[in-house]
């Protein structure tokens, strides 16, 4: 565990290998802004600039160091703690988070990069997805990178953001692979600011309309679907973009399309955050926050895909899993706001997904 | 929903139908300590007073009442809320709830008295928990009630309690019915106080033994294995008693013992809200109490049957499923207690279950 900045491990940008330079500006590997040594060496992913595995990893890698830094310029007095993790049986990932922060009260952008064998009940899962060329009884060996982040601001005003966008691949035969990316962007605020939502939702819209007009659409809906706390019937935000087992139109189109995804987070969430972090704010809103904030924990816990599959993998790492619940969260009985109030304004809008733009 | 004696459907000792009195000594009836009117009418289960389904409605909903007036003495400024409903299809329940008390943080003692038709899932999982006799094709009816409780206190030298009791009848063929018991209690301490667990496993163990001297270590043994939070490899607390499909050696023995559990509740656990409710305590130890709550939540969101069960079945009592959870909860990354310090040697106790008695 260390410091942003000064960890043990990484190289710092003087001391990197010249060649790496070199190749900055002619291939899609950039790694300019990493925090700290990438978990496949440097130079591995440098040689195998055309494997997606690698272009993937390098693209996360540096994109968690671009965030960061963007987000560290809002906390001159604390720095973000980034924690590099390897795994015995290969791979491993980069944890990143703040806690207790000036303008977030808890934020991390993590990645992990992953090999092994699937678990029969992650095959199992993916046939009934409609992925019928995996076999079903077969230990196959997977690859899998991803970034993923939520970050929940201190000030109430300021909604939280999750992201996460990953790419898998599976050796359903000898050389033979299947592979995917999956993920999104979502927005989850406390009030609502209809214009704050609107410039979220033509950010990610801007990035996929470069790709294919009915993406936005399309992941925009499937966002609204997946993230609903089914036994509250509401959503858990207003939404943004959702996808998975994306491949089309070819692996370098689809690649494309996520990197103007994962390019689209700062500009969807930054200008909120500086719109509203100085706000002032009372009792009522911190606590509408923090009892808004257990509905989070609800979701994450019981029907995340993600953070389910997490837990019940023997081995993970289970904190970097969890850093998406918030560092307070409150439940209170049969809470309801008072009807026309703003706090009433965002539940019902809970209720009822709307379009934005 | 109604306040602690102020509720319009109770009906109050003086207004009782003067049989119901007459009846109390001669019967294992007994309602004098009820918050409210029964869920089912108190002339039927008199009525039906050798009936299982009314005698564990009335022994449970008599208990509620007896537990919550207990309870409401160490609270003299605030009332518990006493919200009796019912549901159409028959049945309902009694949530009794206090937050934000002067010694119960968040604290509720559940009652509800369901029938229905068992959903398919629910069937599958008894099957295949060893209950063969129960048809998997059909549609059976069902008939459930408990009383269930989780008790946060706001000091953090208070451990929290939980214990629940149920009665399940299931109609397997016309007029053939299988039936059991099931519950347990359990305690979940955020300082660990030998003396103090010993006290509560010895009344739990006092109240097994008059059944059968084999209870006791069978039924803490299934509750240590039941209250783990695996993804931690820890225990959720210090244990107690836990058992399912409980119907030995007849259904009135088995009754008196589920009795004996619910009696036992309030001697295993008042006397460790008198001895620590009034200690010292600083910003450290709450902290470690929010911590350890945010675990609880972890625990009941993730694992618990009952709360699984419940947030999937369409049109359950969310609300009153979700009083288990704390009122505020917390969470850190890699949060780790010093060597040596209290902390550490309640989260030592929680990574291996030992034998108190």
């Amino acid at each position: 565990m260390a410091f942003y900045n000064v960890n043990k491990d990484s190289l710092s940008p003087d001391k990197r290998p010249h060649y790496a330079f070199s190749l900055f500006s002619s291939s899609d590997i950039e790694l300019n802004d990493c925090l700290t040594q990438t978990i496949t060496p440097e130079d591995e992913l440098m040689e195998k600039k055309d494997v997606m595995r690698c272009r993937m990893e390098a693209f996360i890698t540096n994109l968690q160091g671009r965030i960061i830094k963007k987000l560290q310029t809002y906390e001159p007095e604390q720095k973000f703690l980034v924690d590099r993790w390897l795994r015995k049986e290969g791979g491993g990932g980069i944890t990143c988070i703040i806690q207790d922060g000036q303008v977030f009260e808890r934020g991390a952008v993590n990645i992990s990069v992953v090999n092994g064998t699937l678990p029969k009940g992650a095959v199992a899962e993916m046939r009934a997805r409609g992925k019928t060329t995996i076999p079903a009884d077969k230990d196959l060996p997977f690859f899998a990178c991803g970034i993923s982040s939520v970050i929940h601001p201190r000030n109430p005003y300021v909604p939280t953001v999750h992201f996460n966008y990953r790419y898998f691949e599976v050796e359903v035969a000898p050389n033979k692979y299947e592979w995917w990316f999956g993920g999104g962007t979502d927005l989850t605020p406390y009030y609502l600011d209809e214009q704050d939502v609107k410039h979220f939702h033509q950010t990610l819209k801007n990035g996929c309309d470069k790709h294919d007009k009915s993406f936005y659409g399309r992941f925009k809906k499937w966002c609204d679907e997946y993230f609903v706390i089914k036994h509250r019937n509401e959503c858990r935000g207003v939404g943004g973009i959702f996808f998975d087992d994306f491949d089309q139109p070819n692996q370098n189109k689809a690649f494309e399309f996520v990197k103007s995804c994962g390019n689209s987070v700062l500009p969807s969430f930054i200008p909120l955050v500086e719109k509203n972090m100085t706000k002032g704010y009372g009792y009522k809103e911190r606590e509408w926050q923090l009892l808004r904030r257990g509905r989070y924990v609800e979701f994450n816990l019981v029907y995340d895909r993600g953070t389910k599959f997490g837990l019940l993998t023997p081995g993970a790492k289970i904190e970097s899993i969890l850093v998406s619940l918030p560092l307070t969260a409150k439940w209170s009985y049969k809470h309801e706001p008072e009807i026309g109030s703003e706090e009433h304004k965002l539940s019902q809008v809970l209720k009822n997904p709307k379009d934005w733009l």
